[in-house]
């Protein structure tokens, strides 16, 4: 169970219910009526939990687990153990996922506009606005409806966010057109001017930084995440584009919809996402570069070249992935060899 | 045009104008009368405006361009649509820089105390400097003329800046000697101690960091970078020296003059690099080591041995360049063939 | 001799006391009554100061140094330069330690509470708490004894600290019970939902993130480092673990007791560290990995499977550091032929 110091629970919910509201089917529809508190994890629920088997490498903990309701594929069904109310969705996480958000809503927050809160007479900030200590809010910014700002979190002059936006703390925002029920974590910082600069011997000629970062609705950006605004162009992140800790995203680069970019990645400057993009964590990319839609990018990779809508590349410099394997293999069968020869 | 939310131009200039200050000469002399409202990347640039062409990857958008004026280089006159005046130089992304800011020079900050600001009486802070909401200045700090401190920036005691320091919003400062003219982004992190401890049975035995972090005049500091003080030695970057977001400094590192680190770097403690080193994104320096004057190290490296002055290094381990294209060659050829031996 | 605006100094003691503290041995007893005033690094320190020797790569800046005494192994004995008075010990970065701990103790912090602190009124604040500017402490906040709180750092509600931490500037905590002893440098963000969500056409299903995190005692984490909050279970780090800056920690992460995590390391969710695993500098590993006991991750390395414990490993994807060598030998061999094959 969720520590009540930090999470509100509601339910309990019959299987019935979290069934219709996952999608999810029963594989024992007399199991409908059996009623449930909570969610957990596989190894820690108990008979009022209900759990998920998404990974193959818990089968086991699964076998033995302790939890009342499961939601599982269909290829798990035989190694659950005896007595396991079954939810059978294609997507066992996803269906745990529903399950959960119907058990821990969102704490409805009570609007509030803290004494602290320095907030310049011409930014608009509607009332229903939950707007924290310290906070600091600019000229002629504009909030949309039901704004959440964290503690000690900046926005500068001009910036808009769209409805339902939820701003954690210490986040600083400059430069920016924010969309609606964008999600932006402690640390945040967007809208910097990017890393612009002509040599000179005189010492480095800066580049005035004109764009602004355009980030759609329902993304989500990560904890001490930088994006840096456009040169000319605008940063741009696509809709429902989710964004891991401590990433960096230089000017002018456009992320497509629903891109996934794992912790600590960094694309240099101009290079652009199609949609759908998986980007693995700690990946990097030259600048200037065009990334198809659907295309994956293992962990680690360091891209140099333009990557083909729906392919998967590996290694640094990144490569196919089959080919990546393939060096992978040579090696170690070279390196194996007696001599090495 | 840049968003008026967020810039504010100035102009209009005539080619002339914009010929002088940026040191660029025009191809038809009859064009310095023109006159131009603003400058806008290739794409999106119109008649009234000034663009610019620096990397081949976009001849053909300058071909297209509907800009009534360009900085190229001579190879790129004859590429230029009809109409368009051409402004050459040899550097046509430092003389577009020049022009760029003619046109939208700095905000002149008016000088402004917040009130909500926490000054230490003993702190030195000239009256014409601009110090943002909720600032924190500890005991003993002083601040050059000019200066700018952005909402919820912490100088902690002792530390001092020079004239026309420009210090983003929500900084951490401390144990620090800053220069003038430097300009630190939202969330940089500079004085904290360094990595520093010895293993033991009972629990790491903590080393007092006691050096500084000393940083030359018209440095640039990334978005969520992190500089730790030295351990006894100080920590330095030297003058205008470029680092990207989110990048890490050891303790007793020194950087030399006009280096330039991208994006996530790390350098690892007591390594030194000479003046004028480039520094790729998210490339990795062990500790300890030597690199040479005007070195260049590829993105993504992992430095393990020291580099010679003037080479260009890549892989990880770093290897010279061309050794590095070689061993990427040969594994690919390896590769491709049928059975890989 | 330390920056008197940022350093308080002790002593001075006599060598007989420093290696009484220190556990070391004066090879020369008669030294015992030498009274020393400071510590300084080898290239600086002058007669007065204490100094050591543990980096071989330094010898001959030792037997050149005017230091009064030092820290050194016994192998180090006959570098040592006429007249230094030597203090034997097997590890002299230890020794060395503990006497800079003599001559700089920790700053004794006045209780204090800012008045422009926001603490909520069932916020348990022990009197003796340092509580910096612009802090904000939500409901049901305990911190223990003699804690000190940066400025403008959030404390989220619930959160619990133990005694003695040190909680620098701009930190953002959320979610989490920390132990005894803890340091947490400046933009430290602690709390914040994992990455977690489930791909769905209709835009990513987020999983409510249930868990906190839990950091042991006397552990130490580094500036603008990110550690996720647990998704059901916690995100754990063990006692005495020291994370360096800008170090990613994923959601159900659990790292033992004693770790050392370098700079920009990153930990994929649910991977388990055992004790005393040593990661250096930029490494990245995969999720739902198993690192056993005293494990030790090569710098830059990208770990994909699980590492057993007391092996060392390297290189992307990483393998046993043995073959690692290899590999890199036989491809640098096949890249220096003539025709590469």
């Amino acid at each position: 169970m969720a520590d009540p110091r930090f999470f509100d629970r509601a339910g309990p919910y019959s299987l019935a219910a979290l069934a219709e509201l996952s999608g999810a089917r029963l594989l024992d529809p007399r199991d409908g009526e059996r009623r449930f508190d909570d969610v957990a994890p596989l190894e820690i629920a108990g008979p009022g939990d209900v759990t998920f088997l998404d990974n193959r490498k818990y089968v086991d903990a699964f076998s033995r687990s302790r939890a009342g309701a499961a939601f599982v594929d269909e290829r798990a069904v035989d190694k659950a153990p005896a007595g396991m109310a079954l939810l059978i969705a294609p997507d066992p996480y996803k269906g745990f996922a529903r399950a959960a958000q119907a058990f821990y809503p969102d704490r409805a927050a009570a609007p509030r506009r803290a004494a602290s809160a320095i907030i310049d007479p011409t930014a608009s900030v509607p009332s229903d606005c939950d707007i924290g200590a310290h906070v600091v809010i600019e000229a002629g910014v504009r909030l949309g409806a039901r704004c959440r700002i964290g503690p000690n979190t900046v926005i500068g002059a001009g910036a808009e966010l769209g409805e339902d936006c939820l701003v954690g703390a210490n986040v600083t925002l400059s430069h920016c057109i924010i969309g609606a029920r964008v999600v932006l974590h402690p640390g945040v910082r967007i809208g910097q001017p990017g890393f612009g600069f002509a040599p000179d011997p005189q010492g480095p000629v800066k580049i005035p930084q004109l764009g602004r970062v355009i980030i759609g609705d329902d993304s989500d950006i990560g904890a001490n995440t930088t994006i840096d605004r456009g040169s000319g162009h605008d940063t741009v992140v696509g809709p429902g584009t989710m964004i891991d800790n401590l990433v960096q995203i230089g000017h002018n680069v456009v992320l497509g919809r629903g891109c996934i970019l794992a912790g600590q990645a960094g694309i240099s400057g101009s290079t652009k996402l199609g949609d759908y993009v998986m980007v693995g964590g700690q990946v990097g990319m030259a600048g200037h570069l065009r990334i198809g839609n659907g295309a994956r990018i293992a962990a680690t990779s360091g891209v140099m070249r333009d990557v083909e809508a729906g392919s998967t590349v590996c290694g640094s410099p990144a490569v196919p992935i089959a080919l990546f394997m393939k060096q992978v293999a040579i090696l170690q069968r070279l390196a194996k060899k007696k001599d090495g020869r």
